[in-house]
């Protein structure tokens, strides 16, 4: 019998109900259980539960209706702040705020959050993760309140399911997994890796939807392409020194 | 009964026993179903479980004994690499060498890593991560032959337990959960998160060892000290730049 690890997929459609109090204060307790660096913490989680805040939050994630949807919004931040307070308060000299705290306080707080969205489908709930939130991480930053120090890194929508999606597909695992070091792909072998998924039905819909002669050609001409991806490297990063991650 | 996230402990001694092949590849398997951006599954997991190269590997985690003594050392990635060869093979112009993507990719294998380690522990295996890991991320690179587009996270050792330590202590929930916005810490609430580790038997042990005052100091001037935060900052942010992740 596999685990629940291998039910998952990302649920874009809520019921309106609420997560029951005792069983959001599981899943947070079981996102705090999680690795962390020195025992530091370094994260912090904001659940947005208020309907007008979740409004304000809508836009951030490009109206995606789930924000607006599900219960329950939790915006997962690197925190050093918290930390540095404690260190200030006792005149220990902290000096986290620069890259590689920003890459311990990000570990952190991403297994933390990959904690919550496990215990959370263990109760019967369904996530999603959010990547638009590092492309307005500065606007989500205000409507947070968040001070210097915490900075969004991914956004989890949960809630209970009102959808029941197929498991999505993945590459083999060999296109992941490396025995012993790494081994650098050929490039039939990376053909043979995604033969299935280009010759799948959606694979044929999506190039007949954007008139675009392969799959690839979907990623880097519609979803993900170059202007966006260098505008949101930049302001990601200015965001970054700004929010004092970037001291070196 | 809580859940099976209640229960981890990072484990430090293993015994030689090997991980069954099945048991190896179910952890794989389950960390292949977590969430991943745009399902393009920009990481890499290299399982090392060559004693030789294991021993190469000890030096880079500071010859904390659990590389040479756990079956298996599984070095977690942040991968552009394999995409992007997909996607030259296509036609399509890729752009993911900049730093959005570092943490679009850097997301998607951190939460890869937690199902690993959740998965692993529910098949009565124990696990640690390896912090140090990006401190010598240059050093593992060569060891494993990261090519451009692959960079080094974190380090996940894993094996049948050795001991059976206590649970560690987490600050109460309060500290890193806020609702609905980030509300900020006063000095006062800062004392009183710490309050109950400060007061323990195991911080009076470390600043008798230490000879000093607080266990802020403890971290401040013998853990994790500003002279090496700064190096670990530059070498990274340089191997970034050299791995093809900041072509801003």
């Amino acid at each position: 019998m596999k685990s629940v690890l291998f039910k998952h997929r990302s649920i874009r459609k809520f019921r309106p109900t609420p997560i029951p109090e005792e069983v959001l204060r599981e899943c947070l307790e079981a996102a705090s259980r999680a690795s962390t660096c020195g025992n530091m913490q370094l994260y912090s989680l904001v659940v947005t539960r208020d309907e007008t805040l979740r409004e304000r939050l809508a836009p951030c994630h490009f109206n995606q209706p789930m924000v607006r949807q599900a219960p329950c919004v939790v915006t997962v931040c690197a925190d050093i702040h918290r930390f540095t307070m404690w260190c200030e308060q006792r005149d220990a000299d902290p000096a986290y705020d620069n890259f590689a705290w920003f890459l311990n306080a990000s570990t952190d707080a991403l297994l933390a959050a990959q904690n919550l969205c496990v215990e959370a489908e263990m109760h019967g709930l369904g996530i999603c993760y959010l990547g638009t939130t590092i492309y307005t991480a500065g606007d989500i930053s205000q409507i947070l309140e968040l001070p210097k120090g915490v900075i969004p890194l991914t956004t989890v929508v949960l809630g209970y399911p009102d959808e029941s999606p197929e498991l999505t597909d993945r590459l083999p695992l060999e296109a992941v997994v490396h025995y012993e070091k790494y081994t650098d792909y050929t490039a039939a072998e990376i053909d043979e890796l995604w033969a299935e998924r280009e010759e799948s039905e959606l694979t044929k819909r999506l190039l007949a939807e954007n008139g675009l002669p392969n799959l690839a050609q979907v990623f880097t001409q519609r979803r993900y392409v170059r202007k966006d991806n260098l505008a949101i490297s930049e302001s990601y990063f200015a965001l970054l020194k700004e929010k004092g991650f970037f001291n070196n």
